[in-house]
């Protein structure tokens, strides 16, 4: 297959061509997670050998980062341990006299999408024409009521399935691919064959592209000026073919810019509201890159389990590798 | 073993005979969770016979709750799919002209405590006599900076591990344990006995009061009048006999009120403070234990994967049973 | 004038014979407050007389409201003052030794709408037939955007005028008026003739049903059920023919069940879309009602400075009378 | 009066010879706002001449800003004007059919601190060596209640009082202060003067230093790398004696740098706790300053009422200049 760059109208018409909808009747919630059955599940547990865990997710914090404005994370105490010794220390409403437990807890807010938090999307997360997977107009996902179909509650009992670390930047033999750099599906192609691989449907596919050691030597991109590594829109045909049931990145999925200016997130459009595909942005995938390399295997039980808040469009993630 | 209630004394006294502090250097940040090994994990990947996926949580939802003044989730929208045909629509600053894609997103705030969310706690979540685990200062969870030691993001890479549920409300062949109940450990035992079950270290243990059936009967309870079942106090020395990793229940873990006047959260205090042991709270088991009686088996795959939030003292949670 | 009761038709017809749209040019931003000149500034500055200054605002705190869900004020503290002397105490990133100095800090999360908080609407906060006052169309307030016409920032140097309380509780001789009950343009006619007053275009009325005297006696009431005393629908040719500039009220305006269904708050819908009148929910108006009384006068230099948050709909306000 | 720099030790000396500790009682909740009396209102109100009304805040918005990681304003929409018109609009729940009326709202989160929003600091704001203002202890501003004391709600019924503009940069005839700058108590005296106007007891001065012109023609400062102009520690001794109730500035009142390692923010550690003086921060003073050299008078009523929110150590606030 020779290393050819489809065009924008290629792509546009890939909105009809790898479509699924009507694929798991009009009312399906799940798009390509259908693919993820029982047997596929139990499957995936064989892969567990060593009985490693890895956090593919970056711990979140309150810092500042480039890109984020309005959107960083917040954790607000609403009590902690400060004080407990002190003897002007107030007596909670109701007391008197102060008992020897306390406790501390917090208020968190998140903002599951962007380019910071590893999330999930939702297939409510995207629209095309005014019109979300499966046909479903846009229109129902509100202020007011968020999204009334196709939210992240509907994948409340998870995604167990086999996962599979394609490590372009080890392939490639860089650090890190730079910024906009797309990978393409002959790369993907001879990743799995030079590591006797082969890709099922109902996997989950996670690409490496170094980013993580990027940040860790340069700290974080100012990604809308910069762009950012991922996947080129030609992988798209590939993953409708291998009936992927996820792709993780730790990028925010497309190469950016995408060279399509009327669809400049193609990975995100065509897979989300044409594939019905999941799709999980801002991984770390540092750790498990390690892992792999010393185990020597890249593939393993993919655990992602999200917050089943009904009516949003993303749920931040910590999804596992266990191998 | 008669049906001992132990005396106010007798839980105080386990803060020092139950502890666990020290147990794992002085510098240890998971407590219980020290228990699960790779072999552990190796093997709970060996109790998927089926490859059944089953969510321990409740979905979120920005209901109002009885008891849950101030911490109710809310998902607020930052954009939507409304008007995308209206000719009146509003350009994004900097468009020229309406894209044909679209997207929505929202930010979601949550209490990862208290009665209704499920949740992890982190290890600093209690405090005894201004300790937290391992006698680390309860001084060192601030307003301004969070839990600077114990937090959840300690738990990055999960909790995988053998789960076993305990269906106390099918054992007794009640719909549900009145509120105030405590389950003790000679009903822990009599179960595992019936189902040929042995709890090994490192376990996960979930219990189920039947609280989810009584809630789709009944509606939520004001707990904090009604009282809620759970464990009772007298399992805390069975739970470091058997060297138990994670306690979760689908109330808030302890029978409530304890009847321990200073001692009011025993489970929780000296289950976290002293033993450093993973709680919990507010699961709905309803699924899992409907699944565990349709395939005749109580052990699985437990998989829970904590958001590192630096500094916060719990996580959202959906566990998940893998069976 | 006999105590008619208009019909539905009646106030329908409104929404046209009763407009200002057009009156103060098509990119009119103020609505009524055009009403407001310097001249009327000067003269309200007149009736300061004895230098009393009235809060016309309920304190805000976190309690549990009924019919409040999701939308209650939330204060989580930044940093405090709980631990300062304790010797654990956790330094600031960068310090290497406690400072003498410390500080507390928090952030406030309000929804300046609703039954609870004292809050000043902007003209964008209501929709008829998807205009809003002026003919703008309603699609102009968006999600991301919030309202980018009409928003609450238009009236960032505030409504200083002449203020006069009509206190209908006290002219009926009772502690307060029942839920559901309207005030009419009799009766305003007749407090104000008692108190030999005249209303002037500009002016700001504030009517007092007694609310707040009941909430003290009894506690705040389940609006959604019960109803809410307020103006009744009659007084809109009213408030058009004497150019009223702001209404403020006690309870959330409209007199509630209004008996219109097909125009539920004919006070807000109208005198915000047709009129663009300033509406002022929630005051709390025993404090001024007391010194009204004491001082025998019921006019007041009246001062109002909403939070010119661009793109809002409204502002939590503390309305000031000064007489 | 030779403008001699206050030594450190000099400036720390001011927290006991300046300090108005027990000059109210005990019990006292207002500070320097006791100087503020029925007499100085009805005095105030006749400086409103012209009846030009102008805020001296800036309007709030979610922008980018550097130095405000973590405290920039959310504005977040719960309903909007968006898609009534779309055929495939959600209906609420309950409804039947779409009415003709519809509205918007939002969540606001604010941060009322800090170096963007023009705020009110209440007196429980500032500690120093475990104190507050009238000695009580830091230890009463908790986590979980905020300021059980002192606290903003204290100042519920406003602060009207005469207000005088001090436009340190136009009496330099230049743009703006440097960073760094601090206006010294000669320069006070020098304006006054030239514009033949004496400080009272009560008063509310306003000091320009024609940042909102620096950001105008520069955009914001980088604050904790450029500094501020503000106020000198010098002005303090001449603020007690001469009994100022509030200072404005449009900085963040200090100038900063200060010179002052162990004493950071003079005017706020010494004002605040020492001299119970009311601060407000990052004040707008362009259209002031221009109103002022327009009508050629630099005294006006000034108004300014916070948001009465119990247990907050601050308010936002949009303060009005009459004239």
């Amino acid at each position: 297959m020779p290393e050819t760059v489809p065009t924008e109208d290629e792509v546009l018409a890939w909105f009809e061509s790898l479509s699924n909808w009507g694929r798991w009747g009009p009312a399906d919630q799940l798009g390509t997670l259908n693919l993820v059955t029982d047997e596929k599940r139990r499957a995936a547990a064989g892969l567990v050998r060593r009985g490693r865990a890895v956090s593919c997710a970056w711990d979140i914090d309150t810092s500042e980062h480039p890109d984020d404005a309005g959107t960083a994370p917040r954790r607000l105490m609403v009590t902690t341990g400060q004080g407990l010794a002190d003897p002007a220390r107030v007596l909670a409403p109701g007391q008197e006299s102060h008992p020897r437990h306390a406790g501390a807890a917090e208020q968190i807010s998140l903002y599951p999408h962007g380019f910071r938090l590893t999330h999930l999307d939702a297939l409510a997360h995207q629209f095309w024409d005014g019109r979300m997977y499966n046909g479903r107009p846009a229109e129902l996902v509100t202020a007011a009521q968020g999204a009334t179909e196709l939210d992240i509650s509907a994948l409340r009992h998870g995604i167990v399935t086999r996962g599979v670390l394609v490590d372009a930047a080890a392939h490639r033999g860089v650090d890190w691919l730079a910024p906009r750099e797309g990978v393409r599906p002959e790369e993907l192609d001879a990743f799995l064959e030079a590591h006797d691989l082969t890709v099922e449907p109902g996997d989950a596919i996670l690409l490496r592209t170094g980013y993580g050691a990027k940040v860790a030597a340069q700290g974080q991109d100012r990604i809308r000026e910069t762009g950012r590594a991922g996947w080129h829109a030609a992988c798209l045909p590939w993953l409708r073919e291998h009936d992927v049931a996820l792709i993780g990145t730790d990028t925010s999925t497309d190469a950016s810019p995408s060279g399509y200016p009327a669809v400049r997130n193609p990975v995100h459009l065509v897979g989300i509201v044409a594939m019905g595909l999941s799709v999980l942005d801002n991984c770390n995938l540092e750790a498990l890159a390690a892992t792999c390399a010393e185990l020597g295997t890249w593939e393993f039980q993919f655990v992602l389990a999200p917050l089943a808040f009904a009516g949003a469009t993303g749920s931040p993630a910590n999804p596992l590798a266990i191998l």
